[in-house]
Protein backbone atom coordinates (compact mmCIF):
# COMPACT_ATOMS: atom_id res chain seq x y z
CA UNK A 1 0.00 0.00 0.00
CA UNK A 2 1.21 3.45 -0.23
CA UNK A 3 2.02 6.12 2.13
CA UNK A 4 -1.08 7.92 1.51
CA UNK A 5 -2.90 4.59 1.45
CA UNK A 6 -1.57 4.39 4.54
CA UNK A 7 -2.87 8.02 6.27
CA UNK A 8 -6.39 7.43 4.75
CA UNK A 9 -6.47 4.19 6.91
CA UNK A 10 -5.24 5.65 9.80
CA UNK A 11 -7.96 8.52 9.76
CA UNK A 12 -10.41 5.55 8.82
CA UNK A 13 -9.68 3.82 12.05
CA UNK A 14 -10.16 7.20 14.20
CA UNK A 15 -13.29 7.31 13.42
CA UNK A 16 -13.85 3.86 13.43
CA UNK A 17 -13.07 4.17 17.03
CA UNK A 18 -14.85 7.33 17.78
CA UNK A 19 -17.89 5.72 16.80
CA UNK A 20 -17.04 3.03 18.87
CA UNK A 21 -17.29 5.44 21.95
CA UNK A 22 -20.12 7.76 20.96
CA UNK A 23 -22.44 4.56 20.04
CA UNK A 24 -21.42 3.21 23.22
CA UNK A 25 -22.11 6.73 25.62
CA UNK A 26 -25.15 7.58 23.45
CA UNK A 27 -26.65 3.71 23.86
CA UNK A 28 -26.81 3.10 20.28
CA UNK A 29 -26.42 -0.18 20.08
CA UNK A 30 -27.05 -0.97 16.20
CA UNK A 31 -24.37 1.00 15.72
CA UNK A 32 -22.34 -0.34 17.71
CA UNK A 33 -22.45 -3.94 16.07
CA UNK A 34 -21.31 -2.19 13.38
CA UNK A 35 -17.93 -1.11 14.86
CA UNK A 36 -16.55 -4.65 15.45
CA UNK A 37 -15.81 -7.37 13.15
CA UNK A 38 -18.56 -10.36 13.05
CA UNK A 39 -16.12 -12.78 14.55
CA UNK A 40 -14.29 -9.77 17.03
CA UNK A 41 -12.85 -11.06 20.35
CA UNK A 42 -12.96 -8.62 23.16
CA UNK A 43 -11.02 -9.00 26.25
CA UNK A 44 -12.40 -6.78 29.36
CA UNK A 45 -11.42 -9.29 32.27
CA UNK A 46 -9.16 -6.13 33.70
CA UNK A 47 -12.42 -5.38 34.72
CA UNK A 48 -14.68 -8.32 35.27
CA UNK A 49 -13.59 -12.44 35.30
CA UNK A 50 -16.35 -12.86 32.62
CA UNK A 51 -15.19 -10.37 30.47
CA UNK A 52 -14.00 -12.12 27.83
CA UNK A 53 -16.46 -12.37 24.98
CA UNK A 54 -16.76 -13.93 20.98
CA UNK A 55 -18.76 -12.13 18.33
CA UNK A 56 -19.88 -8.81 17.41
CA UNK A 57 -23.34 -9.14 18.62
CA UNK A 58 -22.15 -10.97 21.80
CA UNK A 59 -19.98 -8.30 22.73
CA UNK A 60 -22.74 -5.92 21.93
CA UNK A 61 -24.80 -7.63 24.48
CA UNK A 62 -22.56 -8.19 26.93
CA UNK A 63 -21.48 -4.14 27.12
CA UNK A 64 -25.57 -3.20 27.04
CA UNK A 65 -26.00 -5.90 29.72
CA UNK A 66 -23.16 -3.86 31.80
CA UNK A 67 -24.03 -0.54 31.14
CA UNK A 68 -27.85 0.20 29.67
CA UNK A 69 -29.17 2.07 32.60
CA UNK A 70 -25.76 3.39 33.72
CA UNK A 71 -24.82 7.19 32.12
CA UNK A 72 -21.12 6.49 30.70
CA UNK A 73 -18.53 8.61 29.72
CA UNK A 74 -16.02 7.07 27.02
CA UNK A 75 -13.06 9.34 25.93
CA UNK A 76 -9.90 7.60 24.02
CA UNK A 77 -6.74 9.48 23.49
CA UNK A 78 -3.41 9.29 21.90
CA UNK A 79 -3.87 7.07 19.21
CA UNK A 80 -1.23 4.97 18.38
CA UNK A 81 -1.82 2.76 14.83
CA UNK A 82 -0.06 0.74 12.59
CA UNK A 83 -1.27 -0.20 9.10
CA UNK A 84 0.56 -3.79 8.63
CA UNK A 85 -1.24 -4.27 5.23
CA UNK A 86 -4.43 -3.05 3.59
CA UNK A 87 -6.53 -4.91 5.52
CA UNK A 88 -4.94 -5.25 8.80
CA UNK A 89 -3.53 -2.30 11.94
CA UNK A 90 -2.97 -2.47 15.09
CA UNK A 91 -3.24 0.10 17.56
CA UNK A 92 -3.14 1.45 21.17
CA UNK A 93 -5.12 4.28 22.61
CA UNK A 94 -5.38 5.64 25.76
CA UNK A 95 -8.78 5.80 27.81
CA UNK A 96 -10.71 7.36 30.62
CA UNK A 97 -14.34 6.31 31.58
CA UNK A 98 -16.84 7.83 33.92
CA UNK A 99 -19.58 5.64 34.99
CA UNK A 100 -22.65 6.74 37.06
CA UNK A 101 -25.25 4.01 38.44
CA UNK A 102 -28.73 5.31 38.82
CA UNK A 103 -29.92 5.85 42.48
CA UNK A 104 -30.81 2.24 44.16
CA UNK A 105 -28.34 0.68 41.38
CA UNK A 106 -24.87 0.07 41.17
CA UNK A 107 -22.23 -3.28 41.46
CA UNK A 108 -20.38 -5.02 44.27
CA UNK A 109 -17.11 -5.90 43.40
CA UNK A 110 -14.82 -8.86 44.10
CA UNK A 111 -14.25 -7.66 47.85
CA UNK A 112 -17.42 -6.83 48.25
CA UNK A 113 -17.25 -3.17 48.09
CA UNK A 114 -20.77 -1.71 46.50
CA UNK A 115 -20.06 1.01 44.17
CA UNK A 116 -22.49 3.37 42.07
CA UNK A 117 -19.53 5.61 40.71
CA UNK A 118 -16.41 4.06 38.34
CA UNK A 119 -13.58 6.79 37.05
CA UNK A 120 -10.78 4.52 35.50
CA UNK A 121 -8.00 4.78 33.36
CA UNK A 122 -6.51 2.47 30.69
CA UNK A 123 -5.16 1.74 27.32
CA UNK A 124 -7.21 -0.37 24.61
CA UNK A 125 -4.78 -2.30 22.60
CA UNK A 126 -6.82 -3.43 19.42
CA UNK A 127 -6.01 -5.00 16.44
CA UNK A 128 -8.12 -3.75 13.01
CA UNK A 129 -9.42 -5.70 9.60
CA UNK A 130 -11.52 -4.68 6.59
CA UNK A 131 -14.80 -6.35 6.64
CA UNK A 132 -16.85 -5.26 3.76
CA UNK A 133 -14.91 -2.61 2.43
CA UNK A 134 -14.45 -1.50 5.67
CA UNK A 135 -11.92 -1.28 8.81
CA UNK A 136 -13.50 -2.80 11.91
CA UNK A 137 -12.18 -3.80 15.13
CA UNK A 138 -10.77 -7.39 15.53
CA UNK A 139 -10.02 -7.59 18.81
CA UNK A 140 -9.85 -5.34 21.50
CA UNK A 141 -8.07 -5.54 25.19
CA UNK A 142 -8.37 -3.00 27.99
CA UNK A 143 -5.58 -2.44 30.72
CA UNK A 144 -5.92 -0.22 33.85
CA UNK A 145 -4.16 1.82 34.87
CA UNK A 146 -6.21 3.44 38.23
CA UNK A 147 -10.17 2.77 39.11
CA UNK A 148 -11.24 5.05 41.26
CA UNK A 149 -14.82 4.10 42.66
CA UNK A 150 -17.54 5.78 44.92
CA UNK B 1 -12.30 16.99 -4.33
CA UNK B 2 -9.92 14.20 -4.29
CA UNK B 3 -9.01 11.72 -1.07
CA UNK B 4 -6.16 13.39 -0.51
CA UNK B 5 -7.70 16.86 -0.03
CA UNK B 6 -10.46 15.46 2.06
CA UNK B 7 -7.35 14.20 4.29
CA UNK B 8 -5.86 17.58 4.33
CA UNK B 9 -9.25 19.37 5.13
CA UNK B 10 -10.08 17.35 8.47
CA UNK B 11 -6.15 17.92 9.17
CA UNK B 12 -7.26 21.43 8.87
CA UNK B 13 -10.96 21.36 10.84
CA UNK B 14 -8.86 19.52 13.90
CA UNK B 15 -6.98 22.10 14.09
CA UNK B 16 -9.77 24.56 13.38
CA UNK B 17 -11.15 23.01 16.96
CA UNK B 18 -8.20 23.08 18.82
CA UNK B 19 -8.15 26.94 18.16
CA UNK B 20 -11.01 26.91 19.52
CA UNK B 21 -10.59 25.16 22.58
CA UNK B 22 -7.09 27.11 23.13
CA UNK B 23 -8.83 30.29 22.50
CA UNK B 24 -11.39 29.49 24.85
CA UNK B 25 -9.58 28.79 27.98
CA UNK B 26 -6.39 30.96 27.30
CA UNK B 27 -9.02 33.56 27.06
CA UNK B 28 -7.80 34.75 23.34
CA UNK B 29 -10.99 36.67 22.39
CA UNK B 30 -9.37 38.24 19.10
CA UNK B 31 -8.27 34.62 18.21
CA UNK B 32 -11.54 33.40 18.91
CA UNK B 33 -13.86 35.04 16.72
CA UNK B 34 -11.32 34.15 13.91
CA UNK B 35 -12.51 30.02 14.82
CA UNK B 36 -16.50 31.35 13.54
CA UNK B 37 -18.00 31.94 10.04
CA UNK B 38 -19.00 35.87 10.33
CA UNK B 39 -22.62 34.69 10.47
CA UNK B 40 -22.15 31.64 12.40
CA UNK B 41 -24.84 29.60 14.89
CA UNK B 42 -24.28 28.35 18.47
CA UNK B 43 -26.76 26.79 20.54
CA UNK B 44 -26.30 26.64 23.80
CA UNK B 45 -29.37 25.92 24.78
CA UNK B 46 -28.41 22.46 26.74
CA UNK B 47 -26.68 25.29 29.22
CA UNK B 48 -29.19 27.82 29.28
CA UNK B 49 -32.45 28.97 28.06
CA UNK B 50 -31.06 31.81 26.47
CA UNK B 51 -28.02 30.15 24.47
CA UNK B 52 -28.58 30.55 21.32
CA UNK B 53 -26.62 32.94 19.53
CA UNK B 54 -25.77 34.19 15.87
CA UNK B 55 -22.73 36.08 14.57
CA UNK B 56 -19.13 35.23 15.32
CA UNK B 57 -18.49 38.41 17.18
CA UNK B 58 -22.08 37.77 19.10
CA UNK B 59 -20.85 34.50 19.58
CA UNK B 60 -17.46 35.22 21.24
CA UNK B 61 -19.13 38.06 23.60
CA UNK B 62 -21.53 35.76 24.88
CA UNK B 63 -19.06 33.27 25.27
CA UNK B 64 -17.01 36.06 27.65
CA UNK B 65 -19.11 37.00 29.12
CA UNK B 66 -20.58 33.82 30.53
CA UNK B 67 -16.53 33.19 31.76
CA UNK B 68 -14.35 35.87 31.29
CA UNK B 69 -13.56 35.39 34.87
CA UNK B 70 -13.64 31.76 35.36
CA UNK B 71 -10.96 29.51 35.03
CA UNK B 72 -12.06 27.08 32.41
CA UNK B 73 -10.75 24.12 30.87
CA UNK B 74 -12.69 22.46 27.85
CA UNK B 75 -10.88 19.16 25.96
CA UNK B 76 -12.24 17.66 22.50
CA UNK B 77 -12.06 14.33 21.54
CA UNK B 78 -12.85 11.28 19.38
CA UNK B 79 -13.49 13.52 16.36
CA UNK B 80 -16.00 12.21 12.95
CA UNK B 81 -15.55 14.44 10.35
CA UNK B 82 -17.05 14.06 7.23
CA UNK B 83 -16.22 16.66 4.63
CA UNK B 84 -19.08 17.17 2.37
CA UNK B 85 -17.48 19.31 -0.61
CA UNK B 86 -14.73 21.82 -0.98
CA UNK B 87 -16.05 24.01 1.34
CA UNK B 88 -18.27 21.83 3.18
CA UNK B 89 -17.97 19.49 6.22
CA UNK B 90 -19.96 18.29 9.27
CA UNK B 91 -18.10 16.80 12.39
CA UNK B 92 -19.22 15.46 15.62
CA UNK B 93 -16.55 15.77 18.67
CA UNK B 94 -16.75 14.25 22.27
CA UNK B 95 -16.01 16.56 24.95
CA UNK B 96 -15.26 17.48 28.29
CA UNK B 97 -15.25 20.90 30.44
CA UNK B 98 -14.47 22.12 34.04
CA UNK B 99 -15.13 25.33 35.20
CA UNK B 100 -13.67 26.76 38.35
CA UNK B 101 -15.36 30.21 39.54
CA UNK B 102 -13.58 32.61 41.37
CA UNK B 103 -14.13 33.45 45.03
CA UNK B 104 -17.02 34.92 45.78
CA UNK B 105 -18.60 34.46 42.47
CA UNK B 106 -20.50 31.34 40.70
CA UNK B 107 -24.12 31.10 39.39
CA UNK B 108 -27.69 29.89 39.94
CA UNK B 109 -28.89 27.44 37.96
CA UNK B 110 -32.77 27.29 37.33
CA UNK B 111 -33.86 25.20 40.51
CA UNK B 112 -32.06 27.84 42.38
CA UNK B 113 -28.80 25.40 43.21
CA UNK B 114 -25.45 28.02 43.74
CA UNK B 115 -22.76 26.67 41.95
CA UNK B 116 -18.70 27.31 41.96
CA UNK B 117 -17.89 24.70 39.99
CA UNK B 118 -19.10 22.40 37.27
CA UNK B 119 -17.89 19.26 35.58
CA UNK B 120 -19.63 18.58 32.37
CA UNK B 121 -19.06 16.33 29.39
CA UNK B 122 -21.13 15.74 26.15
CA UNK B 123 -20.79 16.47 22.41
CA UNK B 124 -20.30 18.95 20.00
CA UNK B 125 -22.32 18.81 16.91
CA UNK B 126 -21.05 20.83 14.12
CA UNK B 127 -20.85 22.51 10.36
CA UNK B 128 -18.36 23.95 8.94
CA UNK B 129 -17.35 26.20 5.84
CA UNK B 130 -14.39 27.61 4.18
CA UNK B 131 -14.56 31.28 4.22
CA UNK B 132 -11.97 33.86 3.23
CA UNK B 133 -10.10 30.29 2.39
CA UNK B 134 -9.91 28.64 5.67
CA UNK B 135 -12.33 26.52 7.46
CA UNK B 136 -14.33 27.97 10.52
CA UNK B 137 -17.18 27.03 12.45
CA UNK B 138 -20.27 27.53 10.62
CA UNK B 139 -23.03 26.20 13.47
CA UNK B 140 -22.26 24.54 16.74
CA UNK B 141 -24.54 22.66 19.02
CA UNK B 142 -23.93 21.18 22.62
CA UNK B 143 -25.81 17.97 23.61
CA UNK B 144 -24.97 16.73 27.69
CA UNK B 145 -24.28 13.24 28.68
CA UNK B 146 -23.49 13.92 32.41
CA UNK B 147 -22.74 17.38 34.50
CA UNK B 148 -21.79 17.33 37.71
CA UNK B 149 -21.93 20.85 39.81
CA UNK B 150 -20.42 21.43 42.91
CA UNK C 1 7.89 20.00 1.20
CA UNK C 2 5.16 18.76 -0.49
CA UNK C 3 1.22 18.64 1.38
CA UNK C 4 1.13 15.03 1.15
CA UNK C 5 4.75 14.89 3.16
CA UNK C 6 3.11 17.83 5.58
CA UNK C 7 0.31 15.60 6.76
CA UNK C 8 2.15 12.65 6.61
CA UNK C 9 5.09 14.17 9.07
CA UNK C 10 1.72 15.83 11.53
CA UNK C 11 0.83 11.83 12.25
CA UNK C 12 4.12 10.62 12.79
CA UNK C 13 4.23 13.68 15.59
CA UNK C 14 1.25 12.52 16.69
CA UNK C 15 2.23 9.29 17.33
CA UNK C 16 5.44 10.34 18.42
CA UNK C 17 3.41 12.19 21.34
CA UNK C 18 1.67 9.40 22.00
CA UNK C 19 4.68 7.55 22.52
CA UNK C 20 5.75 10.50 25.44
CA UNK C 21 2.80 9.64 27.03
CA UNK C 22 2.29 6.05 27.02
CA UNK C 23 5.99 5.48 28.22
CA UNK C 24 5.31 7.98 30.57
CA UNK C 25 2.76 5.92 32.39
CA UNK C 26 3.52 2.81 31.85
CA UNK C 27 6.90 3.74 33.17
CA UNK C 28 8.76 2.67 29.70
CA UNK C 29 12.07 4.35 30.30
CA UNK C 30 14.20 3.35 27.54
CA UNK C 31 11.25 3.88 25.30
CA UNK C 32 10.94 7.50 26.99
CA UNK C 33 14.16 8.33 26.07
CA UNK C 34 13.69 7.72 22.38
CA UNK C 35 11.16 10.44 21.92
CA UNK C 36 13.63 12.84 22.97
CA UNK C 37 16.21 14.35 20.65
CA UNK C 38 19.67 13.60 22.42
CA UNK C 39 20.02 17.59 22.96
CA UNK C 40 16.30 18.25 24.04
CA UNK C 41 15.47 20.99 26.63
CA UNK C 42 12.58 20.17 28.76
CA UNK C 43 11.27 23.07 30.70
CA UNK C 44 8.65 21.63 33.70
CA UNK C 45 9.49 25.03 35.80
CA UNK C 46 5.30 25.55 36.18
CA UNK C 47 5.81 22.52 38.25
CA UNK C 48 9.14 23.19 39.99
CA UNK C 49 12.22 25.79 39.99
CA UNK C 50 14.47 22.97 39.45
CA UNK C 51 12.59 21.61 36.58
CA UNK C 52 14.54 23.11 33.50
CA UNK C 53 16.41 19.96 32.16
CA UNK C 54 18.87 19.33 29.01
CA UNK C 55 19.02 16.18 27.51
CA UNK C 56 17.48 13.11 26.84
CA UNK C 57 19.12 10.92 29.14
CA UNK C 58 19.07 13.89 32.06
CA UNK C 59 15.01 14.40 31.22
CA UNK C 60 13.97 10.92 31.55
CA UNK C 61 16.20 10.80 34.86
CA UNK C 62 14.10 13.96 35.75
CA UNK C 63 11.09 12.67 35.18
CA UNK C 64 11.91 8.92 36.65
CA UNK C 65 12.93 10.61 40.17
CA UNK C 66 9.79 12.85 40.38
CA UNK C 67 7.30 9.67 39.37
CA UNK C 68 8.67 6.10 39.26
CA UNK C 69 6.73 4.99 42.30
CA UNK C 70 3.93 7.21 41.47
CA UNK C 71 0.52 6.23 39.63
CA UNK C 72 0.08 8.47 36.87
CA UNK C 73 -1.93 9.44 33.57
CA UNK C 74 -1.10 11.88 31.43
CA UNK C 75 -3.18 13.01 28.43
CA UNK C 76 -2.82 15.20 25.42
CA UNK C 77 -5.53 16.86 23.63
CA UNK C 78 -5.85 18.92 20.28
CA UNK C 79 -2.93 19.07 18.41
CA UNK C 80 -2.03 22.10 16.86
CA UNK C 81 1.15 20.79 14.45
CA UNK C 82 2.96 23.38 12.41
CA UNK C 83 5.37 22.05 9.88
CA UNK C 84 7.79 24.53 9.16
CA UNK C 85 10.25 22.31 6.98
CA UNK C 86 11.19 18.67 6.46
CA UNK C 87 12.72 18.47 9.92
CA UNK C 88 11.60 21.05 12.05
CA UNK C 89 8.14 21.63 13.42
CA UNK C 90 6.47 23.29 16.63
CA UNK C 91 2.90 22.27 17.95
CA UNK C 92 0.58 23.05 21.27
CA UNK C 93 -1.20 20.44 22.94
CA UNK C 94 -3.82 20.51 25.75
CA UNK C 95 -2.94 18.41 28.56
CA UNK C 96 -4.22 16.39 31.79
CA UNK C 97 -2.57 15.01 34.25
CA UNK C 98 -3.83 12.82 37.35
CA UNK C 99 -1.04 11.91 40.21
CA UNK C 100 -1.70 9.40 42.64
CA UNK C 101 0.78 8.76 45.03
CA UNK C 102 1.24 5.62 46.99
CA UNK C 103 0.64 5.68 51.04
CA UNK C 104 3.07 7.12 52.92
CA UNK C 105 4.58 9.05 50.02
CA UNK C 106 3.77 12.56 48.18
CA UNK C 107 5.00 15.91 48.27
CA UNK C 108 6.00 18.86 50.16
CA UNK C 109 4.89 22.06 48.31
CA UNK C 110 6.43 25.48 48.24
CA UNK C 111 3.96 26.93 49.97
CA UNK C 112 4.61 23.94 52.82
CA UNK C 113 1.37 22.02 51.72
CA UNK C 114 1.57 17.98 51.89
CA UNK C 115 0.39 16.68 48.85
CA UNK C 116 -0.40 12.66 47.65
CA UNK C 117 -2.98 13.65 44.57
CA UNK C 118 -3.20 16.09 42.08
CA UNK C 119 -5.01 16.97 38.90
CA UNK C 120 -3.93 19.00 36.90
CA UNK C 121 -4.83 20.63 33.48
CA UNK C 122 -2.24 23.12 30.71
CA UNK C 123 -0.38 22.82 27.99
CA UNK C 124 3.02 21.80 26.30
CA UNK C 125 4.15 24.21 23.88
CA UNK C 126 7.22 22.03 21.94
CA UNK C 127 9.45 22.20 18.80
CA UNK C 128 10.26 18.71 17.15
CA UNK C 129 13.22 18.14 14.38
CA UNK C 130 14.19 15.31 12.40
CA UNK C 131 16.94 12.80 14.48
CA UNK C 132 18.37 9.74 13.07
CA UNK C 133 15.51 9.70 9.95
CA UNK C 134 12.57 9.92 13.03
CA UNK C 135 11.01 12.68 14.85
CA UNK C 136 11.41 13.90 17.91
CA UNK C 137 10.88 16.05 20.89
CA UNK C 138 13.67 18.93 21.05
CA UNK C 139 12.18 21.23 23.56
CA UNK C 140 9.21 21.17 25.68
CA UNK C 141 7.60 23.16 27.71
CA UNK C 142 4.26 23.14 30.22
CA UNK C 143 2.17 25.83 30.99
CA UNK C 144 -0.92 25.25 33.79
CA UNK C 145 -4.02 26.25 33.90
CA UNK C 146 -5.14 24.93 37.09
CA UNK C 147 -3.96 22.51 39.34
CA UNK C 148 -6.29 20.79 41.98
CA UNK C 149 -4.41 19.18 45.00
CA UNK C 150 -5.20 16.58 47.48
Amino acid sequence: MTEFERLSAIEEIKQLKARYFRCMDTKDWAGMVDVYAPDAEADFRAESPDGFVKGAAQIVAYTRGSIATVTTVHHGHMPEITVLSADEAVGVWAMEDLLYWPEGEGITRADGTRISRLHGFGHYHETYRVHGGRWRIQTLRLTRLRVEVG
